[in-house]
């Protein structure tokens, strides 16, 4: 199982009427993920975590890792709904081509699972987590550990992976179809 | 089965002391492969082709259309090695990202089979197919010709992959853990 789960019991399969959703937060070295139910409005903690890639393996090794690692949660967990986040870092073309592979390779194994997959912009995440698309880091973990009941704020990796899942579940499919369909460029960001 | 496959008959499975493998030119729109058989020096065309998505579709639904079939050459064809181009095309940080999943999905579909996977750069692939890195495409395609004896040229989107088969068969492992290892950027561009 991918590192750093932070269910301590392995949670019963998604029962009638609750939408099961792995949100995922993607990247090369650390892919974080965040499992949630939803039954109506109401949303439940079942897991989070990443998965980790060893810097010194080759890019197909890494790769493979973060395939494999998705595949086993969705096993796992049996998610019907995934929502993953458009991250877009332009620090240059290389890290850009880097982090794409590790998107594809992704979304890949959930596909294969045979889970609907729906994206999400930071700005539409933070949107409907927080209320505001520019918020930070810390106001997401805040929200994502409001909405969730939690004890303690999640791990900032998983954070993210968390509040995509509830975006997904508040916004549902209109949201993420509008995502993937146009993608518009500002000023050389994702707007 | 990918469309546009070459080959009329399904071939049979690699035979001991035959070495298969499977090139691919990974692409969002169009994922060109090429079979071939190394048997010591000699090289045999096996099949070649295309694997097309649908434009119309989601990206998820694209990258898994890509996945899929990458996994059903792996599993028809039993390639034991693999070699990926390193495309990249710089036009913008959109398309790269685009690229760049295309390209991880594949991967990951050939690691998931339990098959080695190598990179070579396009100055890689021509050096070891024409003797020149700047070679352009109807070079590459009518050395692929020749080194396969063909009875005509390689459609362009095989070709391609056909030629990163080959630079694979007589470079082996060391020039892909090389193109692996570290890729240098010159000018914005892979060197």
């Amino acid at each position: 199982m991918p590192t750093d789960t932070t269910s301590p019991t392995p949670p019963a399969r998604a029962t009638p009427g609750v939408v099961r959703i792995l949100g995922v937060d993607p990247g090369l070295r650390i892919t974080g993920f965040g499992v949630i139910d939803q039954c109506g409005q109401s949303l439940t903690y079942v897991a989070s975590g990443c998965i980790r890639s060893n810097e010194k393996e080759t890019l197909p090794q890494r790769l493979g890792t973060i395939f494999s690692g998705l595949r086993e949660l969705a096993e796992h967990y049996q998610p019907q709904q995934a929502a993953v986040e458009i991250v877009f870092v332009n620090v240059n073309s290389q890290s850009t081509l880097l982090l794409g592979q590790a998107r594809g390779a992704g979304i890949a194994a959930l596909v294969a699972a045979g889970i609907d997959v729906a994206e999400y912009t930071a700005l539409q995440v933070k949107q409907a987590v927080v209320g505001n698309g520019h918020a930070d880091k810390v106001q997401v973990q805040h929200m994502v550990r409001r909405l969730l009941a939690l004890p303690g704020d999640p791990s900032p990796d998983a954070a993210d992976a968390l509040a995509c899942a509830i975006a997904h579940a508040h916004g549902g499919q209109g949201l993420g179809a509008f995502a993937t369909k146009g993608l518009r460029m500002r000023h050389g960001r994702l707007a």
